[in-house]
């Protein structure tokens, strides 16, 4: 890192290439160092409807019991279990039906000796009954029920705070919210959910030969291809991107967009020590370039730092380089200050290289790979712009930096992208 | 099934249990063969941007080369291969300096014998040059360039159509896409995609007993847990959730919104055999119920059937039946009607019992466990109206129809709720 030569005038170090690169392990460990352990876990309360995925960010504790009532867990009879004793097909024994419980209509009277009264799943457990006889064990005979089968103390009667009792801890901080999450929050009355915010990304994607995402190509302009990459692994890590129109090499309009208050800014393109390379230069002058140049491939002109109490990740133009510097960087600190595990979010499979794969010591590479169940076959790509190389790939492999690479039929582990 | 008795004014068979059961087979069998293959699949055309994660509807054809002319992969000068033999840092070959070619600001001279462009990664190749020497091989000395390192015929160029070439096929219909295939779809010009439409899912909350989720429960009544547990996993599910206010139990209100338009209808509540359970009675007599009542627990009140083109789900009020219900069925067809693969949408891990667990030979029982490592602890419950059991569990197991259970130690596939 040479952030003094950064902003020299002199034609000599306008475009001088990396000095010395940092390796990802370091970087890591600035990220950890520099991220503030949960304090920047901002805290927003949502409805209860929107919160499946979100970060609880505080324990619950019923403040109820569910259910809040005694109540029966079968279409059937509440009555004193005792009275059935002995009850077959063959000695059916009769009970007077006084009433009906219905779940919101409780039946209001005492279930007295040799009475029962017809009650539906979910209804109150009317006084007096200490069980209900489903239905499947009974008959009707004369406005009577013939009880067919008996049923002891307790059965099928759901109890007041089975469910959720007061005072129990239902789910505690830190927790992704699940679908039956939201219904037990819903049952305990809880209409709204104190949640981590999700982080503000600022995605300003640069370059004179930028076409906007989607534009057909033309002479020598590109369409912009990371602008909408960018935009969904930020939503798939949990922040808010915001991503403005792209910004041309102009270095004030990205100086005005890096200063914009965010929490993340991620900034595509220029991110090299050339002349052109406005970002690492502005981010040296009103912040911290705290890390330029890392021991990668893809990804090695990624660069990081603060501003304006931001981080702000400066990932290289070329889309697999962009794609890979985010991912092992950027997407990792999102995910963090979502309360999010910041770990890789791919489902990792042990796998068979079909054949031997070659690194060099001292970088880190990140190797797409096909799979055929279990077997991974590497894809053989000329350089780091074959964004479709990662559309081809099933998923992809990390190679130490200590590592030459891996012989055919070695065992590794292979990060799946779907 | 007996689904002349359901409508029947008969007070005897007004309250009946079920007769018989459908196994979990059957059902999912004609699921398999009420689907019409593909044929629902409509498709809807998005913007860019928003297609992350959705069903790509047809195969992508490039009609462009990515890039589109030969460019630079490093920033250095673009210069003849030729001339840079035999060039160390003991033996620097000097080159003229005749231009720049900045990415979308190409040079528009030509590369001759002794001379040099200074070139930036993505800018254009200049014509004449045949390879990039990298800056870091090189140095400034009286406004000329002195190579120190040599390269070979096209090092460092990324040729025409290197990423994507014309009429190339990059995705193929049936894909969900990935952040870097809408790098890949921006790249060659495309700001709208073809995907399938997510289904319309009407859900239906019926219940006396029931108030709006989030309110405290009160009295004989409960907040009703299933809606927003139904939202969400409609979500997750790829379908559009539209879930009006609780119907109370009555039958024209609970007729009339099962009869508006939709791809799938959920109807919480009500699905069983008695009196008040309206939604079996409405689907028999204006559509078909072709399933009610499932050899599973918990879930075993749920039926099935169609009405109006939509295929019902009637889902046990139970919410942890309702869960099961859900993902044994409803979920499923959500999924493959917006084109997506039906089965489990759960990580599924092999684990070891820490204790028996018992079931019944003819029925399927979905089985909450937690689990520590591959450790599997089955969670006991009394009830299926024990919703906490599912935010207290990991994950769940499924002990098939033809099974007594498993015994303590036995290896069992596990399916994890995160």
């Amino acid at each position: 890192m040479n952030l003094r030569n950064l902003n020299s005038p002199n034609a000599d170090v306008r475009m001088k290439g990396f000095l010395t690169r940092t390796t990802v392990d370091d970087a890591w460990a600035w990220i950890g160092s520099t991220l503030p352990a949960g304090s920047r876990n901002s805290i927003e309360v949502i409805s209860l409807k929107d919160a499946a995925g979100r970060i609880l960010a505080e324990d619950i504790i019923s403040e109820v019991n569910v259910p809040g009532f005694n109540r029966s867990m079968m279409d059937g009879y509440a009555l004193r279990a005792e009275e059935t004793y002995g009850a077959t097909s063959y000695n059916a024994l009769a009970f007077n039906i006084i009433g009906t419980s219905l779940p919101g209509q409780p039946f209001t009277g005492i279930v007295t000796l040799g009475s029962a009264v017809r009650i539906m799943t979910g209804a109150p457990m009317p006084d007096g009954a200490t069980a209900v006889l489903p239905v499947e064990g009974t008959e009707i005979q004369n406005d009577m029920m013939l009880a067919m089968s008996e049923v002891s103390i307790g059965k099928h009667v759901g109890v007041i705070g089975e469910d959720v009792a007061v005072g129990a801890r239902i789910l505690t901080a830190g927790r992704t919210l699940r679908p039956q999450d939201l219904g037990v929050l819903s049952s305990i009355g809880r209409g709204t959910i104190p949640v981590i915010k999700r982080p503000l990304v600022r995605i300003l994607i640069t370059g004179n030969e930028l076409l906007p995402a989607g534009t057909s190509p033309e002479g020598f302009q590109i369409a912009d291809a990371n602008g909408p990459m960018l935009y969904s692994l930020v939503n798939r890590d949990g922040g808010i991107a915001d991503m403005p129109p792209l910004i041309h090499d102009n270095r004030d309009q990205l100086q005005a967009a890096m200063l914009e208050p965010a929490d993340v800014i991620l900034v595509s393109g220029g991110s090299s020590v050339g002349e052109e390379d406005h970002a690492p230069q502005i981010l040296a002058q009103h912040g911290t370039l705290a890390i330029h140049g890392i021991a990668m491939r893809p990804g090695s002109p990624a660069g990081m730092g603060i501003l304006n109490g931001a981080f702000v990740f400066l990932l290289p133009g070329n889309p697999v380089s962009c794609l890979c510097a985010y991912d092992f960087f950027a997407g990792r600190v999102i995910r963090a200050l979502g309360g999010r595990n910041e770990n890789w979010p791919y489902r990792r499979i042990t796998a068979t290289l079909t054949r031997r794969i070659v690194s060099t010591v001292g970088r880190v590479d990140y190797a797409r790979v096909k799979l055929d169940g279990t077997a991974a076959e590497p894809i053989a790509v000329s350089g780091a712009s074959v964004l479709s190389s990662t559309t081809q790939a099933d998923g992809f492999m990390i190679i130490p930096a200590n590592s030459e690479g891996f012989a055919a039929n070695s065992t590794v582990d292979v990060f799946c992208y779907d």
